[in-house]
């Protein structure tokens, strides 16, 4: 049972994840809170604030059931309402300039006839890297992990993911990405050359490969020096983070409209950031970030 | 004609509202930005950045002109898209978390037939405050001159107008008001015992009054001292300034839709905040403003 794998899944990647970054700080560790929600399940959520590495992360948990509200299930194009839906969904935004911030995401979905039989289900999920100052080489070993693990599932997908990434992490407002992308795959079904388990082995992995992912990059960068300037910037970008997630990031405007819990979908907010009246790059550091943000780039 | 009076208005009262500003800033200035908009028209942007008293402030003019969109005039409600709109839009962010940030908004707006007559015209506007500590004589003298310019004018203008903001700059996924409130007016059309001029002089009247409204509760509070703690809290809240912005207000919305300038849509988003995890109040004076913003009441 897919549903059961699922769970365990994201439990054990979010220890797995949590205990690893509280490797990397000397004295903070995450914070964890269970909620209930009231139609039905609830969540585990992980924070950490404040940390010498970690400025704010947070890697939280939820499994939740119960019916759909009709603007959810005419958004999903369906008649049934009776719901299960889990996931793990993480964002880590470090002190350090140099060191990106990142966000994954995995989830899965089950709807239900009147006699609970399954009558769709389907996967969801990707990670992306968003970048303040540009390490070529950083970029390059986020997407070859990504890339690497999709070939070893399906030959399009690296290529499909990569793409549906630099399209929805678009901040259309300002014509340029949030970040450099990585992959991002929806309503992943099962079609005749992949089964649903097939499927879920390609998302498992993934989350797996979370870690060797960024890991290597946050170490490495922590605790590189950086100018006041460098931060400054920092918090100047963050403030595109903010923008994308509160105008158009689906499934935070999805939370709030359905009167999700607050606190767990704004874990993904930056814990600082300035809005300064046009802020444009004043260096050859800062441009080169915009220019890459303005035309998405094939990184391997 | 109101077209040319209105435009006379704004610009007088930026550079009153922007001089008095100057005045309280031991050595910073408004800069000035001047932009022209592609399709007709452009204006007249002024920022203080980084003032003793004033963290980010920003008080615009323009005067647009051309074609609206189709989402706009289904949106209006009309067949015409000839239009002309002008306005002056402010919002003050003070560094002193004793001082409110202010909102104040008046504009006007035309719509033309073929043959270039007016088939449809109309103002609206207001002024609001968005405290972070609760000084309840601010509030009343705020409110108190909002109600003596509406009385001067309509004695249903008050309640009616009042009633409008508390309904309007409500952050409806955190079920409170972004503020205190003061005046929301929206489509204010000529009726049988006010013509469009009476309610222009209105406008003026209002206009006119804000610095009334808003410089003695600045100068009041701009020396204030104040500790870590309320500078931390007014950055928390700044948040949810934010929040409204990007998620509710709908001029900041159809501005980015329309592609509208952005460094002048953004003018009101706060130079600093934070993003903490369940920042919920912990002592009285930060409950007090939250138990006055979940339940909006009448100051007068």
């Amino acid at each position: 049972m897919i549903k059961s794998e699922f769970l365990t899944f994201i439990y054990s990647l979010q220890d797995k994840i949590t205990e690893a970054l509280e490797g990397l700080e000397p004295s903070k560790k995450f914070q964890e809170d269970l909620w209930d929600r009231p139609g039905g399940g609830g969540g585990k959520t992980r924070i950490l604030s404040d940390g010498q590495v970690i400025e704010k992360g947070g890697v939280n948990t939820s499994a939740v059931h119960g019916k759909l509200s009709p603007a959810m299930t005419k958004q999903l194009g369906v008649e049934e309402d009776d719901f299960f839906a889990c996931g793990i969904s993480l964002v880590l935004h470090p002190v350090n300039p140099h060191a990106p911030t990142v966000h994954a995401n995995f989830r899965y979905f089950e709807l239900y006839d009147e006699d609970k039989n399954i009558v769709n289900q389907w996967l969801g999920g990707g990670i992306d890297l968003t970048p303040y100052i540009i390490y070529e080489s950083d970029i390059k070993h986020f997407h070859r992990v990504c890339k690497t693990t999709c070939d070893l599932h399906h030959k399009d997908y690296y290529p499909k993911f990569k793409e549906a990434c630099d399209q929805y992490f678009w901040n259309h407002h300002r014509e340029e990405a949030r970040g450099v992308g990585g992959i991002f795959f929806d309503y992943l079904k099962p079609t005749e050359s992949m089964s649903l388990q097939d499927q879920f082995d390609f998302v498992k992995q993934m989350g797996n490969q979370f870690l060797t992912a960024y890991l290597p990059i946050l170490t490495h960068r922590k605790d590189q020096t950086y100018t006041p300037e460098q931060r400054e910037w920092q918090l100047i970008r963050r403030g595109r983070y903010v923008e994308f997630n509160l105008i158009h990031d689906k499934g935070t405007l999805f939370g709030l409209k359905t009167k999700g819990r607050i606190e767990s979908i704004f874990m993904s907010l930056p814990p600082l950031v300035k809005w300064a009246y046009q802020a444009i790059p004043n260096n050859k550091e800062q441009q080169q970030l915009v220019d890459i943000l303005i035309q998405p780039r094939a990184w391997v």
